[in-house]
């Protein structure tokens, strides 16, 4: 019926003795075969990674599946203290953090980069450098930060974006996004006089794309690395417990 | 400080120009060499996967990434109608619903076979039948479900339980786990004169535990899998949406 | 159509120039007629409270709204630090924390006093006093606390306890709920020899059903308290951020 | 310590046998004296509401509680189906769908409202009238949808903003922020040659702010009528649920 055009799906279709996804037997011709990488590649590109691209998708999911106890590491623990049988309320509660200003840049790098680089007619270094000046002029002139620059911990160079510059160059995925990214940190510099450094967040965006995701998947992509560290980080709080001797600290020294 | 004590982890560490990650260094150590399901891996289990381990860790996770538009995938897509600029907390409202009935029992199904194994003396196919009869009988007396058996859609046979016990058996890790998940359901169906099949959440949250991951982790260990899937989901919604229309439609059949 | 059957709502309906909540015109029988506590009453039990019934309530959510630098309102000012963009994400990652150990318990109380006292054919002090024995031994047989006593902080006295009680009382809705909560706090005592408080939430859960809250309603109840003061600390949080210096100096200590 | 500085909260404070909120007694100044919503003013204006100001706000919370099966109410309800045991989750999934589309535009109005009336100097109806064109047509060119305006359901006239006004003029509570949004509907229909109605929810954040929440505060404020919303869907759907026959049924008509 056209009527229900507009509940098909291409991700999934499921029958009694049957589950396809991504328009493949699941049981014969998924599980067992691909990794979850190369399935969420899948998913999102629509065709499987070549093996460069699959290591550099892997690099950036193990690149940004945790950075400690972050904002959004406390926060899922603190949900467990108060709410320890729901674990998935408190994976969720620490991906929410992940927005404009902590994991999300990368999501917003991939598309700052993509919109610059369709913008841009001529793709050579030069050409490239004239789309970043443009482009990062544009976004002081809206009063907006540039996406993918500057980080409060790493601040002379994090240490994640040389490696994934050379894992790209190695597999030869140094592709038009991670050379533009190049020249938005160097038209940046130039137009303030202040050296930002290409944050892990910017460059993994960056990567992505030129690794073939789709410039819009990257905001979630990213999430299924972070999803592993969040695990990880709530079963050391079921054997090693903060959220509540952090509450009790916190609400003593909050009332003094 | 001792009163620091409580805040250590082993998860990860972050300074200025280092990052570790699981004890080694993320950039030299961990991006370019491991999957991010082996990080996961190690994040939870402390060593990296064997290969096999490895293989049917993965299998899991694909089988579980998605089912099609189950009331998980409908609940993100529903909330980034109405918020199409916070994609985590479509992800989270997705991962939300991954409770006692769905996908939970992955790891409900590794914590009661665990447990079973554990008070379990004699771990031979006898002994495994005993204290099958034994866990079984319990939840029933208990007015609870036994973990692990029956699906609303696959009534007879859940496509991905043999594919797990077939890769699980290929690679040498049908162990303890699977083998009494099998005498569960014997057990049930003596027990009630009714067959139930294993289904694929309960058969992944056996072959996890069989394969290395510590049961307590198996419940958030899924949701790093179901994440793929969910931005898979959340892509197409950009693109072909449904949340509006679906609305549209359930409006108007409310109110006849 | 049979068909549209389960999609039949008795909360809202909407068409082009109506909207009808609970049954009634929204522009011209709710709004400037009922405050939101007295249209909450309304949508769970089906009618209008008594002044009294909305004083008690009233007095139960004020009771709950907040209570300072909690798990919650630190994870909901923690999720704002990553994402200011996305007020909604901080304030459901706040409420995800109300759990089985935090919030929940008032729900829990409700449900449990509701359930013995269904059971309980002589509702006279001395049949309130057995039917509490009965359901704290049966508590404790199967390992379970009993839900509404004790507190990590308020560990003699819960004062929001007496004031609960005593305005019940003012308003003679000092009802089943209430006396068997007492009588289970007596009945804790007397098996165990140690005399633990009637907590806040408890007295809230027992309070709300007294006041003709459902029992199944009120783990949803409370929350709507919890969210006016999540929403406070997350103004509080724009104007004095506390999520940032947190993680900073939690990063710190946790690295030495 | 001035190190803790940044851990002071004027929200709420805890000892064995006191709390404090608002920088008053709970149990003694606060329950059974204050409603809710007379408390969630306090805490976020830091006084309370005269009458006129408690029935706008109230009559605001009202009309934003429900709207029926709407994309919030279904992904609540849907994620219960999969988690019903953890009823927060649910309504934490329904409040995560209030962004930028769905209910955050409330908060989105009265901040550009704020914003427009603080930068013009003349608050006649002829400077405001003046400032709305110059604020719609700063919204056109930057390529913004203007807030407040339109709705997909209430094509021609909201019913709730007819009510708002009336309810605002009735109480003396008719001031700049609600003027002025007359003043842009008029502005956008002068600009573009079409009429679009104020809508409920741009109403409600311009009636709030005139009532006196401060304009930063009113996109959580908000969320508490709604969470009242949410509690009753998820009461429903536990008695009557429609999770698990929409998905059977949306996912039959997938597979067609």
């Amino acid at each position: 019926v056209t009527d229900d055009e507009y509940l098909r799906t291409r991700i999934a279709s499921v029958s009694p003795d049957e589950i396809r996804v991504a328009g493949r037997d699941l049981a014969t011709e998924l599980m067992g075969k691909l990794t979850l990488t190369e399935l969420a590649y899948l998913l999102v590109a629509r065709r499987e990674p070549t093996p460069g691209e699959r290591r550099v998708v892997d690099a950036v999911l193990v690149s940004l599946a945790d950075h400690g106890l972050t904002p959004s590491a406390l926060a899922a623990r603190l949900t467990l203290t108060g709410a320890p049988e729901s674990l998935q309320g408190a994976i969720a509660a620490g991906l929410l953090g992940a927005g404009s200003v902590l994991l999300g840049p990368a999501g917003d790098t991939a598309q700052f980069l993509a919109d610059t680089l369709r913008d841009a007619s001529d793709h050579s270094p030069e050409g490239l450098a004239r789309a970043a000046e443009q482009a990062v002029a544009a976004c002081r002139g809206a009063g907006r930060r540039v996406p993918g620059l500057g980080h409060p911990v790493h601040r002379d160079a994090d240490p994640r974006t040389a490696r994934l510059y050379q894992l790209a160059a190695v597999e030869g995925l140094l592709g038009g996004h991670l050379r533009l990214l190049e020249q938005v940190a160097t038209a940046q510099e130039t137009l303030t006089g202040r050296r930002l450094p290409i944050n892990g967040a910017g460059a993994a965006g960056a990567a992505l794309v030129d690794a073939g995701i789709p410039p819009r998947a990257v905001r979630g992509f990213v999430l299924v690395g972070r999803t592993a560290g969040l695990v990880a980080h709530l079963l050391e709080e079921t054997e090693h417990p903060l959220g509540m001797p952090l509450w009790l600290e916190v609400d003593r020294r909050a009332g003094t």
